[in-house]
C-alpha cells in the first residue's frame, strides 16, 4: 500500500479536490449562475490551477473530457452518485468500476459516498468495501464522502454527527475523509481526532462570499484538517482563479483568511 | 475508444433511428393502424431507407428478422424494456446481455432505458453501468433512453426536467441520449448544452401530422440536435418513404420542415 | 441457431407438448380423476405415442422417470414452477439450470413461465433472458408459458392480452408461444400475428368434453397455430389414446373435430 | 447418478435418520427433559445403533463431532435452518455449502427444508436447486424436509397439503422426502403414491409414548413409507436403545408396533 | 483444520480479547471519558499487555495502525459492523473480506456478528457460513459475536436466550461464542453446556467498577467459560495496565476478583 502522501492528488500532506458532479447530484440549474459552467470543459480549464490536486467528476464526464487534460489534472472518479430526481431514502447508484476506472480511464484516485444513517447504510457500505479492496490491489486511494443522512439523522451538521462520520470513514478503510464543516474549529478537531490517520477534507457546500468561505478553510487547516473538496464554490465564481490563488495561500501555506485575500 | 462518429449508426454526424419495440412496450395495440406493421418484416423494410442509421429492436425480434436485413440494416440492440402490463414503479427488465448482443447477433449499438426518478433508478443505473463497461470492451456505442418517470416526477416534459435527463446521459457515459422534446428549440438547446459531447437526439412520439412533426424535428436540429429516434411517426403511416425523405432533408440537410414538404 | 424445424419437438412445423408438472402447479389433487395418472410412468406411457412430440415436466420427474423413456418421448424440461401453496403475487421458482437439463437430463426443448403483469414480471424476464442465452449456446429450442396474470390484469382471456402475451414471447426470444385460447379463431389469428415467426400453441385448460376440446383445437390451426400443449384434457380421460388419435388429425392432418371423431 | 437404494444411509431400501438440529431450530429448552443430550456426543453415541442409517446436524455440530464418530455413523448434513428467534415467514438460512459439507466435512448425504406456502418458498425452492444440482455431481443424496408453512396455510396436517409436500420433492428432485404424519395410513398413502419414486419418511414429531410412536412407524411402513426421521421420540426418552430396538423391528423386519414392543 | 487451542490467539485454552471497534458501532461519544483513547494508537498499546490475546478491530483501523503493532499483537478482523446511526432492524455491514483480512492484512482470527432474531438473521447467518468457509480454508479461527437482537426479543439478557446464542455459534460452525454474561454462574453454565466444544467468552459491556467486573469474570470462569471480550472496562480506565494485570489473574491462573485485586 502506497502512502497516501506519496499519492499525486496530496500536495505537501494536503488535498484541494475540485469537484463537478453537480450535473448528476443537483442537475444542470446548478451551473446557471455561471452558464458557461455547463460545458465541462470551462471546468477542467479551472481544474489546471495549481492548488487543485485532483478534479472529481463522474464516469461519463471523465471519459469524454479528461482525455484532453490528463497532462494537467489528476483524476478523482467519484464511483458512485444519483439523481435528486430520486425520493427514495438516501442511496448512490455505483456508476463505475474500480477496474474500469483505474484501468480504462486512468483515475489517479477514486471517490464514494456514505451516507450513514440512511436505511441505505449497509448496502453501501458493502458497496464500499468491494471497491475499496479492489482499490488497494491498484494501490490507488480511496476518498469517503462521509454524509450521515435519511432516517433518524435530524441534524447532519451535529458535531457529534460530523466526527462520527469522519471516524466511519477511518474505521471502513478511506484514505481521506470529505465531511461538513461542523461549524467551527473546535468541531472540526474533534472530526481530525476521530479520524486519526485519515487526512479529513471539510466540503465547500453552497456558494457563500469569499471572506466567509476562506474563513471555515482556515478554521478546517487550523483544526488539522488536511484541506477542501470543492465545487460551486469554485465555479460558480465569475473569476475562479482568483479563489483558487487565496485558498492556495490558506491550504499550503498556512495564511489566514485576511492574509489570503490580500495578497 | 472508437470515436461515435465513426459509427455505423452515425451519418455525417447525425442520426436516425427508427424504433419498432412498441410490441413489448405498448403492446400489438400500436399496430393496429397500419395493421401489416404487425409483421416486423414491414418495418425492417422502412429502416432499409437511407435516412435511417439504426433499428432499434428487441432480442427475439432481431433473432428472428435481422439476418435477412444484416446487409441493408444496422443494428440497435435495444438491451432493456418492459411491458406496460408492469403496475410497479416504472421499471425495465434487461432483456438481452451485451455479449450476446454483439457477438451473436450482430448489434452494431445498444440501447437503455433509464428512468430517472423511478424508485428504481439506482438499480437501473447500476445496471447501465454493467452494459456500458461491456459495451466499451466491444467497442460498441450506447445510446441512453433518459426518461425520468415515477414517483416525484411531475411533468416529465418540464425544461429542467429534459435537461436534467440529458445531463444524466452525459455524466453515467452514454454516446447518444435519447430525450423528448421539450417544446421550444430554446428549452432544447439546454438539453444539448447539458449534454455536452453526447449526442441529443428527440424521441418521435406518438403520431402526429406531417408538418408539426417536422417542425419539432427541425427545432431540435437548430438547437444543436443531432437527429430523431422515431417509431410511430413514421411505421404509423401509409406512405412511410415519404416522412423519411422529408426526415432526410431536415436532419442531414438542414432543411425546414416546409422545404423538406415541399420538395 | 438450428431451426426449430429441425427441432425433434416439432412434426411437419407442428407441435403438441403434453404436460404433466400438474403435481408441482396445482397439487396431487389434480390426478383424483384417474387416480393411476399420480404415476408419473402412467402418463409418459401416453407421451409414447406417436401426436406428441415432446412431454413437459420438472426436473425431479425427468430425473427418476426419463431414463425409461427416453428412447420414445422428447423431453421438454420446464424450468420454472411453482406451487399453489405459494399466495404471494405470481412468481414461478426456476427449479432447473439450462446446464443441468440439457447436459444431465438430456432434455430437447426447455419451457419456462412468464407472468405479464405480475409485481414479479422484470425478475422473470430477467431469469427468462439468461435461460433463453444459454439455450442458444446449447441450440436448444425455448418454449414459453406466456400468462399475463397479476396486478392489473382483470381478464386473461382477453384477446388484446393473449395476443400481446404472445408477442411477449417473440420480442424476447421464444421459439414456441403457449398462450391460453382467446375464444375464437379470429382472436387467435391477432396472437398468431402478434407472433411474427414464433411458432404459437393453445394451451388445454381444464377438462371439457372431446368436441368442444378439438373445435377449440381446430380453431387455433384454422387461426395459423402450430398445435397445443395439453394435460388434463389427455390425461385426466379414461382412454388418453382415443383422444391423442383425434388430436394428430386436427393437429397434423387439417382435420376438422368432426372429421377426427367420425375416424 | 448413483441409485439411492445403494447410499450408505439406505439399509435394505429403508432408512432412519437421526436428527438433533433442535438446538439451532428450537434452542436449547429441547434438551432439558434429558439434560445431558446437550452434549452433542451423547446424541453420536445413540446414533452409532444398528438402527439409524444417518444422522442430521448443521454444519457446527457435525465439524466439532462427527471427526470421532465417521466410523460408525453416516452424517447427513443439513445445508439450511434458522432459529426460532426468527419471526418473519417461514425461511431458512442456507449454513452450509455442499462442496464444504462433502469436500470438508464428509457428508454422505444432505438434507434441505422447503416450507411450501411460505412467502419464501420461491426463494428456498431455487436455493433448493443449487444444491441438489451440486449434490448430483457429487453423487450424494439429497434429503428434502418439505413442511408446507407459513401465509395461507391453515392446517400444515392437512392430507392433501402433506401429500402434496410428498409430490413437491418428487419435482424438485430429492431422493427422500421427509413430511408429517397425516394422521392415517390411508392419508400417508396418498403422500406415498404422489412421491413416486422418492422415498417418504415421516417425521417424528414432539415426544410421545412409546406405543402410539410405534403405532404411527407402523402405519407408515403399512402405507410404503421407507421409514422415519425422528429426534425429541428417540433422545429425549431415558432409554433410547429400547426404541431404537422397536424401530429397527418395525421399519427393517415388518414388525407391529405390539411385537416390537414384546420382544 | 488446526485445533483452536493451537491458535495464537488462545492463552493456555484461555482468550483475552480486547475490542476497539466501538468508533464504529457507538461512535467517538465512547472515547470521551478518556479523550486519548481516540487515538487508536493508545488502545493498540494497552494490547501489548500479555494478558490480551488478540484485538479485534475493523479493517480500516487494522489497515492504519496495525503495522506498528504486528510484533506485539495477535489481529482479530471483526468483519462485520455498522453505525448507531442505523435505524433499521438490527444488522450489520460485511466490511472487509476474508481473503483480504488474511492475506493482506495479516488477521490472525476473525470475527463476526449475528443478530439473532433479528430480521436479518438469515442474511447475516448466510454471510457468515460463506466467511466461515473461507476461514477455514486459510485456517483461521472464527469468533461469532452471537447477540439475540431486534423484533420479537424482549430481554436479551435471559439465560436461554444467552444459552440459545452460544447453541447458535456451536451450531453454525463458530470456534469462540462471544455472548452478554446472563447474570449469574449457573446461567453462565447453561451457556457453556449448549455451546459444546465451542469455547464461551462473555462479553464486557458498558464500564462498571472493578470489583463488580472481575467479579462477573470469575463467575464466567467458575462456570466453564473460557475468558472474556472486552473494551470500554478496560481502556476507559485511567489506568488499563491495572485490570487488565487482574484480568491475567483471574482468567489465566484461576484467581478469585478479591485475590486479583489484592495482588
Amino acid at each position: 500500500m502506497r502512502p497516501i502522501d506519496d499519492s499525486p492528488i496530496v500536495r505537501d500532506g494536503k488535498v484541494l479536490i475540485l469537484a463537478m458532479d453537480h450535473g448528476l447530484e443537483h442537475g444542470p440549474v446548478d451551473f446557471e449562475p455561471v452558464p458557461e459552467t455547463i460545458d465541462p470543459s470551462t471546468v477542467f480549464d479551472v481544474g489546471t490551477h495549481d492548488a487543485v490536486t485532483a478534479m472529481a467528476v463522474q464516469k461519463g464526464v471523465a471519459e469524454a473530457y479528461y482525455p484532453s487534460y490528463e497532462d494537467d489534472v489528476n483524476l478523482l472518479m467519484k464511483l458512485n452518485g444519483t439523481s435528486n430526481l430520486w425520493m427514495g431514502e438516501p442511496d448512490s447508484a455505483v456508476n463505475c468500476s474500480v477496474d474500469y476506472a483505474v484501468e480504462e480511464v486512468g483515475a489517479d484516485a477514486l471517490g464514494f459516498t456514505l451516507y450513514g444513517g440512511s436505511n441505505n447504510e449497509i448496502e453501501m457500505a458493502e458497496e464500499f468495501r468491494k471497491a475499496q479492496e479492489n482499490a488497494r490491489k491498484h494501490d490507488v486511494p480511496m476518498v469517503m464522502w462521509s454524509y450521515p443522512r435519511g432516517q433518524g439523522l435530524k441534524n447532519d451538521r451535529d458535531p457529534e454527527t460530523i466526527a462520527y462520520a469522519a471516524r466511519q470513514a477511518l474505521e471502513l478503510g478511506a484514505d481521506i475523509a470529505k465531511v461538513k464543516y461542523p461549524g467551527s474549529p473546535e468541531n472540526m478537531e474533534w472530526a481530525v481526532d476521530a479520524a486519526g490517520k485519515v487526512k479529513v477534507v471539510m466540503s465547500g457546500g453552497s456558494k457563500t462570499d469569499d471572506y466567509a468561505f476562506l474563513k471555515q478553510v482556515e478554521g478546517c487547516m487550523a483544526a488539522g484538517g488536511k484541506g477542501l473538496a470543492v465545487g460551486r464554490n469554485v465555479w460558480q465564481r465569475e473569476n475562479p482563479t482568483e479563489i483558487l490563488d487565496a485558498l492556495e495561500a490558506v491550504i499550503y501555506e498556512g495564511a489566514s483568511a485576511e492574509e489570503a485575500l490580500d495578497r
